[in-house]
This record gives C-alpha cells, structure tokens and sequence, in this order.
C-alpha cells in the first residue's frame, strides 16, 4: 500500500495506545462530522433503488452548483481506480507534488506518467491531473487558468476533494464540457471518511461509462441516506466552513510559535516547513496525536484540524512539551 | 440497467405504495436480517485501516472455511465488475440460465461471451462462469465436478452468492487453487444488502490484483465493523440456515396449492412455474408484495421467503386472492 494519511496502525504499531486514544490529525477529514442520526433499517438491508441513487445524484448537483451528470461512487478513490480505464492507455501528466494514488494506479495498468511542476506543463497530456486546492501544499488554479488548459489535453481531471470550502475555485459547473471531469469527496468536510462516498462529475459520455464500470449498486444504503441529507444542510456546511475558516488561523498561529513556516493549505488540513517534520512527529505522537510526513520531504509536516476543545488542548500540550 | 430483483421502483410506480408498504420478494435477500446494533463513530469518520480489514477477511476466512487469500469489495457485484480485467478480453463462456451481470459486463469491454448449458461445455474458455447453486433454479454443482473441470479453463469463477446455507458445496476451502476464484455476497444470507459487502477468495496472485484494483479503501467501516461481528456469529447463522429450510418447505407448500411447480431454488428464493408468471405477479403486486419475472421465460416467477409472520399471513391473502 502506498504511504498515506490515516494509517493509524502504524502510529499505535510504534508509540502505542489503542486507535481511540489518538487524535489522528494526519489526515483532512474534519473531526467533527456531520451527525449521523438514524440510518433506516430498509438502507441497511435493500438495495438502493434507483430512485434513491438519483435523488443522491440530485442532492450532489445542488451542492455542488451544477447542472451535469454525476455519478456517486465509494469514495474520490473509488473513481480514481476507474480513471485508466476511461481510455486506452497513454501519456498521462499530473501537476505535482500530490496525492500519490494517481501515478501509482495509472502506471500499474500501463499508462505512461510524467509528474510536472506548472500547469502549462500538462499541455500535450492524453490524460492530465490536477488537484485543486492541492493536497498537501494548498495551490490553487483559477478556474479560467484550468479551462484555458482543457484544449490542450485530451482529458483534464480536476480532483476537488479539498474545494467544499472556496466554491469559487471549483469547476463542478462547467464539468459538462467535452473532456473535463471533476471529481468530489464526501468523506472529508463531512468527516465522514468511513461511510465512502465521492462524486465524479463530467460529461455524459465519460459519466455514463463510469456508471457502467462501477455497476448498479456502488453505494451503501446508509451512504445514500446520509448523504442526501448531508448534501442538502447549507447550513451545516455555511457553519462548518465558517469554523474551518477560524481553526486554519489557530492552527497556523500555534505552528508559527513553534517557528514552523506555512507552505500552504486548504481548509482542512495545513502544511508546514519545519526543521525536522520526523522529530516533530514523533513528539506529536508521545501525546498520542498523530500527523503526517513526506518520504521525499523531510522538513514537510502536514496537520489536519483538531475538532472538540479538548483536542487542541492536547495539541497545545503536546507542542509545549520538549 | 439490466432486469434485475430488488427494483421496487417499477413495482411502487404501476402499483402505487411507498418502498415500506411493499414486501419484496423479488430478490433473494433474508428478510430477517442479521442485527446491525451499535455503529461506533469512529467506523463512520475515520478511513478503514489495514488492520481493520484485515480483521474482516480473517472473519471471511473462519466464515467460509478457508485459508485462501480473500480480499472484501463492495458487494460480489463489486468483484464481478472487476473480473474483465483480471485478464486480457478471450472467449468467456457461463453456464446459463443465470445472473445476467456478467454476460452483460464481460460483453461490455469486449469479451467474447458464450452462454452453455452444461458443465462440460465450459471446457475451452478462457473465462467460465458458473454460478453455484445457481440463480435463478438452483441447479448445483458437486465441487468434485467444479474442480475437475478447472485444468480445462483458463480461469474458473464460481458464484456462491447463495451457498450460506450449503457449506459442503462450497469450493471456498480449495480457492488457492490456480485458477480458481470464488466469489461470497455477504449481503444476502446476513439479510444487509445496503451495507454492500462481498468477498473474492482466490490465488494470492488474483487477490492481489483485485485488491489493487479496488483501491485501499474499497468498503465502508460499517461494512468492515458489521461484517466482522456477523462473520462470527456461529450461532446466528446455524438458527438462520435452519429457518429458511423450514421456510422453503413452507412457501414450497404455498405455491403448490396454486398449482404452480417447483423449478429449483435456493435457502434464499425459489423459482416455480406458473402457468403465467405476470399475471401471478400482478396478482401478488396488488397485495403490495414484489416478486421476480423473466422476459425469457414468461412462466418463472421467483419469489424470495417472506420474514415475519405477518408476511406469510400477508402472502396467503394475496395468494388467495382471485
């Protein structure tokens, strides 16, 4: 498995302590989610109707401000395996550093993958990737900058799994134009990683093969159910995204005081320059908090939110220690 | 989509009713379902770890007497999805009548599909098929007669979506067998179809493959929490297999008091022929109780076992009715 956030057993594996003594922050997923409330015995045993999955496919539209196909899959990742299969393979170019599943599913199936550091270099690509906001460093690309880009490139995927929270930047309303395909994750402004649940959204022709490749059935009964009304609650999201908002300040002031430099970030997670991302997560972790570091950089440490009170107490705590 | 059970749409809009007013009997899914219980809020927000489904399999593995490889995706169907691309398109042959998903999903991508009537005309094909016991007539297959068929195909697939309740027909035990590989829904017999679960147990080879394809997260911590407590329980499932033979023997009763013959079937569903399968479901629908046709076979129905006993009474008044 490639190295990710969320590896948990790995943290209990080396500092101890069972999974629900940690504060996992190694990951984007907001700690505090959506509220779950009463998942129907009829979403536990059926299976989803149709009806059931277009009304989630509606909800989805509305949230995310468009008008063009949408299909629900289990998870961003979900749709990111189907990606290879969207076209024969061929050169693919992925605007980095980034989410590393990309070039490691593309490249297991055959695609030629070349990882690129500026936009303009993704131009000539049968197949290019961008993730906006990026993941982990928090660059952004106007939305003009990106469709400028659509006709030089066969197919331009825009993964906006960190977007919930600059609706400004996203594309999901232009997604119907010939070869552009946005991808969307429930899981992580909704904290509600377990549940799997993700979006792509695109032309009918790319959306339709989708559906096709991931069947009848792609999610669960409770994912449907919670997701409907997830997607539905503007209030919940205008709150959440007002808090996110606050909390990135209050994580980047904490970091500052321990002279870590900000690279960026989006709203759910930070990224920060420190003089030893490895000491810094291990300190973290003897206060049973868990963080993320980078193979290839080793100053990068990145910080998902605490969610409750208590957690960035013990953040705070655990950062004083020496 | 392809004609399938369980599309209680079509039923609610010719006949009217909410989903909950209806008793669906149109697939082969227990009414009774196992407990779901508590979920912890951990499996709803936080992404699965590889401990987690690493327990889950360990379950699979006790569960369907195994030692084989196994790896967990959403559903069989989500295994069936996978099966064209565990090799390059051939010649697919499936022992028919059966499951429509994977004529429909190997001819998709350009396999050349070939349904058989008898075992023994499998021999030769890249890709066999057999369903085991098979859906819809229940026709089964000894797993001396499986295996010896094996060295004659490149890959055999052997569906025992509906083998809960036949343990001794299961090729499970033997799936490391290169070339084999068995598919288990955990949905149906455990009666939680929305959790959407399902298991392929093969060859390291195969498994690792399908895991790669189906991504580090491919099923929900619901699924993963539920599945493993469910796996387990013995007793549960010992009590189940024991009803639904009674129940069998009893909807059996039923439907030969309507003159109608037993075709074959499973512990989960039956298939008779009726003298005019639409218009036995047509009387069964104005009950508000939904059952399987065929468009191939205008004299099946097939009718999954009702659960509580205010269903069965239910079923004998719709049964009665002129």
């Amino acid at each position: 498995m490639r190295e990710h956030g969320g590896n948990l057993d790995l943290a209990q594996q080396r500092f101890g302590g069972r999974a629900d003594d940690w504060i996992d922050l190694s990951t984007g997923i907001n700690r505090l989610p959506y509220p779950v409330g009463e998942v129907s015995s009829r979403a536990w045993s059926a299976l989803p109707s149709r009806a059931e999955i277009d009304a989630l496919h509606q909800a989805a539209r509305q949230a995310y401000r468009t008008r063009a196909p949408v299909v629900a899959m289990g998870g961003a990742q979900a749709v990111i395996q189907l990606l290879p299969h969207l076209a024969s393979p061929g050169r693919a170019r992925i605007l980095a550093p980034t989410y590393n599943e990309y070039a490691g599913v593309l490249s297991a199936v055959g695609w030629d993958v070349q990882e690129v550091a500026e936009l303009d270099a993704l131009a000539g690509a049968d197949l290019a990737i961008v993730v906006n906001p990026n993941n982990p460093d928090g660059r952004c690309h106007a939305p003009k900058d990106l469709l400028a880009l659509l006709p030089r490139v066969g197919r331009l995927v825009i993964d906006e799994s960190f977007a919930d929270g600059v609706p400004q930047l996203s594309l999901a309303p232009e997604a119907d134009r010939l070869g552009l395909l946005i991808l969307r994750s429930f899981g992580k402004f909704f904290g509600l990683a377990g549940l799997r649940l993700g979006f792509a959204i695109g032309n009918a022709a790319d959306i339709d093969r989708l559906a096709a490749m991931s069947g009848p059935w792609p999610v669960s009964g409770a994912a449907i159910a919670i997701g409907c009304r997830a997607l539905r609650d503007d209030t919940w999201a205008e709150v959440t995204s007002e808090r996110l908002a606050r909390d990135c300040v209050r994580l980047d002031e904490m970091a500052q005081a321990q002279g870590w430099r900000l690279v960026g970030g989006a709203s759910l997670f930070r990224l920060y320059e420190t003089p030893d991302a490895q000491a810094a997560q291990e300190k973290l972790a003897h206060g049973h908090i868990w963080s993320r570091v980078f193979a290839q950089e080793p100053t990068w440490l990145r910080l998902g939110l605490p969610g409750h009170e208590s957690e960035w107490t013990r953040l705070g705590e655990a950062l004083e220690r020496n």
